[in-house]
């Protein structure tokens, strides 16, 4: 176990970035020894990052690779895909643990990333390196890994509802329906048309319904499990809320399954689990409860005599969407506590 | 064809009693003759209804079915369920035509009803009578009715959108999956924890999954229509939005459906329908575009390998759902053009 | 009177422009001859504004003022400042009369325009014919206008909450405070950071205060009215609505005024008013009340003991602070009834 | 200084009282050894409050003075006004330091509270002896204080703007105005239609103008700052986010009063003090940077031409404007660092 991590955040004045920070400033086992920002480099970080003012003084950087190995141990990747491809490499050759939130290193196959993404991948070889960042699925990899792979915001909502279904067989693999609603923060600092609030903000929109980035990845994991071919019908919406996202799963259950059965598997696979809290049967969880929380809320519901479950997973998408998933991470990866700086409630009301 | 009609608004303070005089306050073919609430009998319609200032004078009085016979010869029953079927019995002996936006004439079966509402029916023998008012299924037999069931909001946004697709045999009729997002309005006028705004203003939370009151109607509706049981897992979540319900719907598709066959299906059964706007395949709506207006935007998406069809409905619930639907199903019932009063688009942005 | 007023829309793919259609799409006496958009140019309009889907069928085309002033003889200019003065000439010169939604004309002062706008007008000669066309204050030159300058959504909302209090001296005109709070549509249809749902979704920000380019369009029309030069502190903020503005003015009352005394201004100026609905001593408006609709709610708090006066207007942005008052102003300019299509309540809840 | 403090919280089940067990949660010199709600007496304290799920496993118990004294040797009332006063005189009594979160304590004059809250007050001795909780003005009296009155949320946003303008003689004492922005928290657990999220969800609203029941504890204050009788016009409004308080102040200046002379004034009084945050002349607060926490964060602008000022200030209305607060006085009460437990970030967005 060591003292104190030296991070670099990469990518520091996004939204993920922002929230990498927001945890590490109180996380009493972390030195933020870099952080970068191309377009603002030289400024204070909390001119950018308003909620770190008199917090957090350090001055944005432009990403030199030299400089991040010498200063930090650990780099996070708080870039877009395809810029993360082109950092980690050089990072990890200099001696670095890298945890990418972006996705470059989440698809096994180059094929369904560059399908996915439209881009050739630069870096193949350490794809098969990578260890995808699910604690609650690969925590001891994590432990061991040089480069970390952040799952995705919608991933780590659905995997997590899915993963005890499928894993004690009592959902039918083919055609598992998710129906997810994301607050707009998941959607980045950027602005668009499609989160400019007049237009999002009395609206609920479907969009990239069956045709997310987000898929390939879910499958990945969710048949890795299982050891057979999932499919997932997967349906993004945007909904008027900042932060969240409520992830709504539907599947035929498989005949004789008891409510008793479901309750079971979600609390074998996850009691022990510090970020993932089941409810009772019937419980559904409320997505407030979790905002500003690395936490995931899991509830379920059973109808026995139509056969069919809907199980329903709420989690803060910058946290355990994200940042705070990749602080757990490091956690792992250090010897650390796995909840160190992460042990905060989440915002209720 | 009439001059005009003149029409009783039994539940003036509600909101779906505020949608109808909105709606009515601009009807050329319309004289709201009476208009009653039991709380707030003797004041102006306006003290109650902020938006009606200046537009309605109309002083709201207490329930009496003779004065009402006297005036009215079309009572709309914006009451709670339960009080509408104390009424309705009442008007319509009086000669009275009766629409009802309460569930108590919707399903066709006591028993079912009684189950639902956990209350004895008291009249039985209208159940008979009474026509669903749906107009795109039902159009003929609400042109004679003396007693029109106005639709629940959650089952005008799910029928549209899947009646087509079980019409004509494109999906497998067990188990279709319908994932509903709907406005705090929907809950109506009074306060309870469910609709605080602390507790659900950047909330989504689903509730009453797989046994809300309104899956008996979706399916009484859905069964009649192609002749077969047809099982729907209903599952709704209260979104942060004033007005406006998104349902999704899912479901697979039989062997060899293709997109071509699921857009024809839409455009068979509604281009020419005046409220129900099919949008491309692909072209996802957009549910701001309806709030305010009596239309139903729906789109859907098909994953031809997947064999998975989602599609999307977009109501106001307060309109096309409810107060809006009954101005339609009253133009219907008295020959006056179907879209008379009804042609006002939604607010957008 | 005439028929129907053939009517030009340039600039139709905004968000007043959408407004504008919104409006005229039910206004039986005009016809929309031709409607612009250069970026959407050969489009249907609803394939751009989604409300106006199966409502209204032109087709957007290019600004060539040689076809609008064969097709139109009223042009609504919904473009950007500083596009506006160099369409409305060539428009005015071929015989069309002009309501022009943005700020080119409204200023009396080139001077001051020049300076707030940071560009030269290059058509100051028109500056002094324009007429601000805010009805309340200007309805007879209106009448006679070629060119109407539509007032701001902010000075809308300001002056008529002001104008009874300074005509008739019961307020001192030095420092007036005016604290509005906007929805977002205030802003335009391009995304920027500031209206970037995640920033602005659950945040209250002022921004522009004391500098916002309205005060002068604020200052000029409350001193022309009562004859003294009037300072006006203004002071605007973002609140996450998409549609109102609630402004709310701040002023010491001079000695010896009563809470009767204002109460009276208001109506002695606005009871024959269609669109200014005046609330009763001490009650408060309802921004949600007139959203949609184009009326403007006024309310007051007298506090004798301080002497401050706290008065309270609640408009739509888009409709009475922009494209409701364009059509009651062309209403006035063509001399058909002034509230033709206008009458429409909001929407409540 | 103590190891840890031994806590009660009465009122456990309310928003102030989650949002004391959220940050004592984390506090590592706290034990919340007692925790009450009446109605939930009985249950795990997270069955109520959903975010402390897996964080704190204290059952709610009924109030029994005895025991709290037992168990704890400082309790945090976050109890209604006029339930506070009947509880903290038998916890003084037994030996325990009080923080009370509720308005009884507050009013040094005992007519002007019986005159606000409309009911006798019952133990006015007290009032004499208890210190206004605002750590920026009375640090040293909270110190040694046996019953601390927490101030209201308004009250802590309006003295922290106002104090530095006064204290320095900037602006002139009559006649300030107040406009307040709040959230809906701020309203309490108990739905009521005020806060019913259909009629406030796309709403602004002012309500209790000029008359609202924090005025004299903002009077109260100001005045024994400055040696003068201050006047504030209080103007609240309810706008649609859950948290948070964005103040506005305008006020006239003294003559002859210059930008820097106002900077100075707030660095002077601030720049050391923890949890408030000055930001440049012109720099406008940014709301959302400081929900979930507990600072606050002021800017101001200054017209001199006018000579108007105003000032803004942002906090979190349960954390710095209750029990954020609430912790901060404990910590300087018992000698622990100010900032324990305390230093976490706001969520950005």
């Amino acid at each position: 176990m060591v003292d104190e991590v030296r991070v670099a955040v990469i990518g520091a004045s996004g939204y993920t970035g922002g929230e990498l920070l927001r945890i590490l400033a109180t996380h009493s086992k972390v030195e933020v020894a870099y952080a970068t920002s191309r377009p603002h480099a030289g400024k204070k970080v909390w001119e950018v990052q308003p909620h770190l003012r008199g917090l957090l003084d350090v001055v944005l950087e432009d990403v030199d690779v030299e400089k991040i190995a010498e200063r930090a141990e650990c780099a996070f990747l708080a870039t877009p895909h395809t810029v993360s491809m082109t950092i980690a490499p050089d990072l990890i050759e200099r001696g670095l643990r890298v945890i990418d939130l972006s996705a470059d290193f989440r698809l096994k196959s180059v094929k369904v990333y560059e399908r996915c993404y439209k881009v050739k991948h630069s870096c193949p070889r350490l794809l098969e390196e990578a260890v995808y960042g699910l604690p609650e699925l690969h925590r001891r990899e994590i432990a061991g890994a040089r480069l970390v792979a952040n799952p995705g915001c919608y991933p780590t909502g659905a995997i997590l509802a899915i993963a005890p279904l499928l894993s004690y067989g009592l959902i039918e693999p083919n055609t598992i329906y998710v129906d997810a609603k994301s607050g707009t923060s998941g959607a980045g600092a950027t602005p668009t048309s499609f989160t400019h609030h007049p237009e999002c903000g009395s609206n609920v929109r479907p969009y990239n319904v069956f045709a997310h980035r987000h898929v390939p990845e879910i499958e990945q994991e969710l048949s890795a499990l299982c050891g057979k071919e999932v499919s997932v019908a997967f349906s993004p919406h945007l909904v008027p809320i900042v932060r969240g996202i409520l992830t709504s799963v539907y599947a035929n259950a498989e005949p004789g399954v008891s409510e008793q059965d479901i309750y079971r598997a979600y609390l074998d696979l996850y009691e022990v689990e510090p970020f993932v809290r089941i409810l009772e049967p019937g419980e559904l969880p409320n997505l407030s409860a979790v905002v500003g929380s690395n936490f995931c809320d899991i509830g379920f519901v059973y109808d026995r005599e139509k056969r069919v479950v809907a199980a329903f997973s709420a989690i803060d998408n910058l946290t355990k969407g994200a940042s705070g998933q990749a602080v757990q991470n490091m956690n792992i990866m250090y010897g650390l506590g796995e909840t160190e700086g992460l042990l905060f409630p989440g915002l209720w009301p």
